[in-house]
């Protein structure tokens, strides 16, 4: 069996030869410098398995999901990924294939987004599979989209469609559920592999006056941008964009609704904007293919204690209530 | 108990507040850019309970451990350290009085390196206690130091004393050893709490040809230096700097001297320099207060296959052999 150092020669280091701070892994450090007028934006999420993977799910998924919620961040602040560090955590049992599929998931996500591994470190445990990456990414100096800067009576906007993550974790386990198989592999190919919106992240610096990535839940992360915003939300539940499948699962249950709304795991952006800027957004959305759907407004701060106030009402202009409103680890 | 959010703003959001690009950590990402003339240089390092700290450690210290192995290895190459991220991966039956003493661990060590926490994220896990620490630190351009400069004829040098900490970690548990407390103590502590050369390591930038920071053991972390340099090293195992509590280890039980110079976890400069520059090295060992000792020197490429040929020479010009050269994961 090859050592670790023998893995990084044979499977990591192809992975940095393009980048020249990363010194084809053979140091100890990288080197890294935004662009001339830029700054580095930086990010670092980790994935363990049983908690935000299934523990049999393949390694070329791992890589993927583990990079790509860090891609999504950098995305929902407007910033141009480069590079990304990887720190593997795996119990001694693992083997050479699984560190092989691994750093192809890399490699294949590489290809697709144009980024660089540029270092990271292998380590042992007795515990599951932990994967911990950190992602740089660049924007113009000052420009990071930031979560505090939504003003009272913008627009609310998300990407792409809601709850399909969380219904497809619902729905990845026994027993079969009622639902045609075709949404549930829909559903939970949502889950397993996210689709960070890299494309119109950057395009939203000027327009977007607040912005975060939906991985809580979409009532707990629009909770989070008001807390910094220091205002309040009323969103419009049937506004809220949903896929044909997570339509045909809530049909089949509609207390699924609940679930779609605060489950998390949706890796698309959540933003605020000027009404003005709606033409602007929808002219966006069509020239890069992707759906951008308003779905309320913010909303002077409510509460006397400063805590926001995130109305989310159903299509009678009822309140809907939720027994949590997203994914907390404690 | 508070919830993860609560916990970010009470013991970790002080910790980000003297730096601007980490927004309080109320943002998703952190911005950080180097100074003019200068580049950033980073690093990302894991300690894992069980196998890089003991179970039981107290968090304070497992916190300044996490956040030293990685300012040892910007130091090794002559990095000015400025900012972290922290991947904390915990058991769900961690209290909250163990998130503090972990914060307040970053917070002395944040004070003697003057660095700031800038992000990072707080996982759940059914494993051990696992934390991840990236490091930031800046070079000015093109001036990090590398593994690979080193040029044949130079001499090799360490700084402080080799052997501690393995030695250390050999005496932690049971049984009691014969050795004296006072010097279990100080080699215990020696493994405990890595103490980075943070002083040294920017100055010998135009001086050190090549470095890197012992982590894996002296022998195995100087052959990875020769592999990059493509060069063979001979080093004298008598001129290897050993604390006299390592020297009373060793004393007692002479196979000991074998886990000194292989065992690890030293943390102190492996680094080359031209002979030529000896002077310049004693005069900044002695203004900067800390030791340095050269060990021996590099020698053209000796085997026909590339593989570097570390000599480690006893008193009598024996050649040592050793069963493992350092500490691999896998």
């Amino acid at each position: 069996m090859p050592s670790e150092f023998e893995w990084v020669a044979r499977y990591f280091a192809p992975l940095a030869r393009e980048f020249a701070g990363a010194y084809d892994l053979l140091d100890d450090v990288a080197v890294i410098s935004p662009g001339r007028g830029r700054e580095l934006v930086v990010k670092s999420d980790v994935i363990v398995a049983g908690i935000d993977f299934p523990p049999d799910e393949p390694a070329t998924l791992v890589a993927r999901k583990a990079l790509r919620v860090n891609l999504s961040d950098l995305a929902a602040k407007g910033a141009a990924a480069r590079a990304y560090l990887v720190d593997l955590i795996l119990p001694q049992t693992v083997d050479e294939g699984w560190i092989a599929s691994f750093a192809e998931g890399l490699a294949r996500d590489q290809a697709q987004y144009g980024i660089h591994l540029i270092g990271g470190d292998l380590s042992s445990t007795s515990g599951p599979i932990t994967v911990a990456i950190t992602a740089f990414g660049e924007v113009p100096l000052g420009k990071v989209i930031r979560r505090g800067g939504a003003q009272a009576g913008d627009s609310i906007f998300v990407t792409g469609t809601i709850g399909d993550a969380a219904l497809g974790l619902e729905l990845l386990g026994p027993p079969p559920s009622a639902l045609d198989r075709a949404s549930v592999a829909f559903l939970t190919d949502r889950y397993r592999l996210p689709q960070p919106r890299v494309i119109l992240g950057p395009h939203l610096i000027g327009i977007a006056t607040a912005s975060l990535d939906i991985s809580d839940g979409l009532v707990a992360d629009l909770r989070h941008l008001c807390s910094v915003s220091r205002l309040s939300a009323r969103i419009a539940a049937d506004r809220v964009p949903l896929s044909p499948a997570a339509r045909r699962a809530i049909g089949a249950d509609p207390r699924r609704l609940a679930v779609a709304l605060t489950g998390g795991d949706d890796y698309e952006i959540l933003f605020t904007a000027n009404p003005t800027a709606t033409t602007r957004i929808r002219e966006l959305s069509e020239a890069l293919r992707t759906v951008v759907t308003p779905i309320g407004h913010m909303t002077a701060p409510a509460a006397a204690d400063g805590r926001p106030d995130v109305t989310v009402l159903d299509a009678g202009g009822r309140r809907l209530q939720f027994a949590a409103e997203g994914w907390t680890h404690f």
